[in-house]
């Protein structure tokens, strides 16, 4: 029996108009739709495209728990075997991922469990950092900047001296990290060109400026964008 | 009578089926198509979605000469002022762009001439920085990575000061820029990590290690991809 074929597919930002033709192509031909889910079986990749999967696909929440710490090689390892089954029966299997698969994605754990013993393809969505910048309106990166995207996790020591060496960027992984980085762009005078999105491409989508984001309240599903200086001033002058 | 609507449509990297739904949905209901075009009036941008303009269509190509230099800014000028007389007139614009508008797009050039004057709307695109990762099948960033894109155009000095601070990386135009970004990466120990793909998501895609790159006829179309070394070692562990 010929094995399925695994893809990462991925479903985009929020706003479900975002996936891509091919995305949608493989979600409504694929026999097994997988997607990383919370406890409560809330899935937030699956709500992006709940109105393109069909009625007699077989769903496999990637169940990881809130507070995972140091087990999340367990779930992993437990969803792809479950996954595993599916591909060796010879159904073709897509995992969703919010934004793009391979940037930053969730797909990356399964990958590395089952593309050794499948074939697999990866489907590569609208990240984030594509999406804020059109939704927030403003011109991220100009011919030859220096792009970066960076962690809020990271300390202020390393925010620091990164963003320094930046023409642009976009720090991802908010949350909590929020008044840490907001620090950092104080000291480094960027709190007026930069710019905050929560929920980019979501009808609860907002836009403000640094000093506008209740710091106590940023979510997950947020980001801080600081776009390119250069513009056309002196490029073609 | 009311002004018509510009959209920066971005139509990822060359494989149609790549466009977003919402690419689709606007190119198939504006009055008016402009695109990036040769002299000789050759698009790749339009030829990506071809099959979806209707014949109906005005299409407006906008043309810069190969050689330009210090003359674009009249080439944007003249192009910005015949699109904005078919705004005024209350027709809507979508104005192609390969890959994301606002990620090292050509669109920022008419949306700086216009958004000022017209209600602008931008659809993020597939940028070749994802779907680069994605064909070659190796994941880009992890976790708190540190990711950068940096132009090749940059010196020798520059890239190898900015790619010693990155986790992760992708550097876009190469062309003659090769031979110079393949001794940096050869400096910094990164040639058998870093991977080569041109045309990618085309019909004549390749994907090459560095060392199989003929350094004379590297294509604009292509791009070096430095993955993450993280993977899990040692995440979860």
């Amino acid at each position: 029996m010929n094995l399925g074929c695994l893809y990462g597919v991925g479903v985009g930002t929020g706003n479900p108009e975002l996936i891509t033709l091919k995305a949608l192509r493989i979600l409504q031909t694929v026999s097994v739709v997988a997607y990383p889910a919370s406890e409560d079986g809330n899935s937030f990749a699956r709500s992006i495209v709940a109105e393109f999967l069909q009625s007699n696909q077989i769903e496999v929440p990637i169940v990881l728990p809130f507070k995972l710490e140091k087990s999340a090689q367990a779930f992993y390892n437990k969803a792809a075997e479950e996954l595993a089954v599916h591909l060796s029966g010879g159904k073709d299997v897509a995992v969703l991922c919010e934004g793009d698969p391979f940037f930053y994605g969730s797909f990356m754990y399964i990958f590395n469990r089952l593309s050794q013993r499948f074939t697999t393809e990866v489907i590569p969505g609208i990240s984030s950092v594509m999406a804020s910048a059109a939704m927030i309106g403003v011109p991220l990166t100009y011919r030859n900047d220096v792009f970066m995207v960076l962690s809020g996790i990271l300390s202020e020591e390393v925010l620091r001296e990164k963003l320094q060496v930046a023409d642009a960027a976009v720090i991802i992984k908010l949350g909590r990290n929020f008044r840490k980085v907001k620090q950092v762009l104080q000291e480094l005078g960027l709190v007026e060109r930069a710019k905050y999105i929560e929920y980019a491409t979501m009808e609860n989508q907002r836009v403000l400026s640094i000093n506008e984001v209740e710091v106590e309240t940023v979510p997950y599903f947020s980001l801080i964008v600081i776009p390119s200086q250069l513009k056309e001033l002196g490029v073609w002058s």
